[in-house]
């Protein structure tokens, strides 16, 4: 059981413009990195959120391993294309600029795709292919990170996590948004297996000799072992997951001309992530009237959802349901945030004289 | 064990020419039927090969349900979008041409993204995008197809097996090609394991109680059962195979406006399949100069091969690395079709009055 404390998603906000300033972030880019970390809490995915301000992005900008000026050069540009060096700035902010810049181009040209080298971990790859639906497109969000997963018939980790995120706009019902990382889980799921002293399922991870394993120590952030690709074992077809893990690691660090692979930075090594993203936008009015794909996917969601159910179960999920569900909720009772982070966050704060004295608005226990 | 029989390219490709001829399918379109159904077998992707001439594509085009002529229409254009109406014709013949027109436009706008509605099945997915491969251009190719696979939390099939396929140019190695189901497996897999009388994986399948089954007589075909999506389970993240396979979906059905899920034709149903397809080029040039691309693909695949093998493992592959090796063989060796194929084609051909007499160059066991 953990204490959960809930906060004004502004007083929250201000507080990371503060903290980032402190280290140097101009108060625009500090609000959109605060914007991207606080929408992963309000989403549910609370290992992308305000965990990681002081314990990723704020140790890493005092080190300068993060360029808090974000220097954004544009390298090449098309009507529908552009190439953004990051400057190894602040990962949220060039790719916030990146995805505007890919809606720019498909507002005029139909499609837009930037994709962006030598920058830093962007946080929910979501948040950028959702900025699409705002203007009723289709956006899509890739981004390469340090490694951690096994190629199928390797046995060390080599690949990244590397996310794809799509968004998809609908009519009544929520939008589709998938966001998965392309391992069958993130390495901090076989953490919380390992805290709880508890078997990881066989196809999440190897072990050192490459073996299948049962036992979450012997998967250790990217130096014990290694996860599996999505699938899991070659029979389970994980080399599909491996598959589009490399896909990303393509549009991510090739098609940019940046890192790749054992090249992208751990967070704990004294050097820059150097990873890369992609971002792509597309006008569905080019293609058709966008009212009518919106009433075409609430169609496609309510066949989904009214198909016939599994024993012990109710509900088909779309992708991105259940985040919707939790951003309703928290939007109304504020922004959820583990106590341990705000102990962290209390004593980080301390250190750099920007006392953490935020009221919480509720707390509850989970 | 069975026989394989290997032919000669050109001498399979006139047979396939005049076979659809006597259908009524043009000459030139004949063509690329044939070339894409060769292509397969030379893959080794032989499900999708020779094997679909009489039994499928025969039979479908005798009873109306695929359009010989491919009366094909484009609903609307912009310089890098287009959306075709297939007019229920050959989907191989719409495919290729779809995917031409989003080279094209990619050649001039950088991008091109062509999505087609009313269509057939088109064959191996990854045919249309290695055709971006030829001009040094990434391809995107995806399709949805006949409900098999079932949503996580749900029983009954729903989504299509629905691929997806990207190809991307390399240097010195093989290209990248992934060409992969969104489920765990093709609902051929299933039947190869139900002829040998061994149990399927915990994962593939689900019976029509939706619970998951090692008994592949319990899923048949999208009646009896259904296919799990990638991953398979809930807990080993069969929703990202869900996802994916519904993005397809998207793309394939959604964006076009055509037909989605459930109302897509089954084979054996005397209706048209109206499947739609999703194609996309894009021209690396706009990024950075192809050729740098290309090396730095190179650099990414050798320090793929050169990681860590697992035990018992000595070599790791890159998507499409074991069909380009299947068709360097074959290229050489000859178009290996099994014996049974041959035998129904044979059969076919004398109710045609289009005897199958062609000479093998050579026979094996398998």
């Amino acid at each position: 059981m953990v204490e959960v404390l809930r906060f004004k998603k502004e007083d929250l906000l201000a507080y990371v413009v503060k903290y980032m300033g402190k280290l140097g972030v101009p108060q625009e880019d500090a609000k959109i990195v605060g914007d991207v970390l606080l929408s992963a809490d309000i989403r549910g995915t609370d290992s992308h959120g305000m965990i990681r301000l002081a314990s990723y992005y704020g140790n890493r900008l005092r080190n300068k391993f993060i360029n808090p000026l974000t220097p954004i050069k544009i390298v090449s540009e098309t009507d529908t294309t552009a190439l953004i060096d990051g400057g190894n700035g602040c990962g949220q902010v060039v790719s916030y600029k990146a995805m505007k810049l890919a809606i720019e181009k498909a507002k005029k040209s139909s499609v837009g795709i930037v994709t962006v080298k030598h920058s830093d971990h962007y946080g929910i790859a979501a948040y950028y292919a959702m900025m699409a639906l705002e203007e009723d497109m289709l956006g899509v969000s890739m981004t390469n990170s340090q490694p951690l997963v096994a190629p199928t018939y390797g046995k060390t980790a080599v690949l990244g996590t590397n996310p794809i995120a799509v968004a998809a706009p609908s009519y009544n019902e929520y939008p589709y948004v998938l966001d998965m990382a392309t391992s069958t889980v993130p390495i901090g799921r076989v953490k919380v297996y390992e805290k709880e002293g508890k078997k990881i399922p066989l196809g999440w991870a190897i072990d050192s000799d490459g073996n299948i394993t049962e036992d979450p120590k012997k998967c250790q952030s990217g130096y014990i072992g290694a996860l599996m690709p999505l699938g899991g074992t070659d029979i389970m077809r994980g080399y599909k997951g491996y598959g589009l893990a490399l896909l990303v690691d393509i549009l991510c660090g090739v098609l940019p001309g940046g890192s790749n692979l054992t090249e992208i930075g751990f967070p704990h090594e004294p050097k820059e992530a150097d990873v890369g993203h992609f971002f792509m936008a597309v006008n569905i009015n080019a293609f058709r009237p966008v009212i009518d794909f919106k009433k075409q996917m609430d169609h496609v969601i309510k066949m989904l959802k009214d198909a016939p159910k599994a024993p012990g179960r109710d509900r088909i999920y779309i992708a991105g349901e259940k985040e919707y569900d939790n951003a309703k909720y928290n939007e109304e009772h504020g922004v959820p945030v583990i106590a341990p982070v705000i102990e962290d966050l209390k004593k980080d704060g301390e250190k750099m004289g920007l006392p953490f004295d935020i009221s919480p608005v509720s707390k509850e226990n989970k």
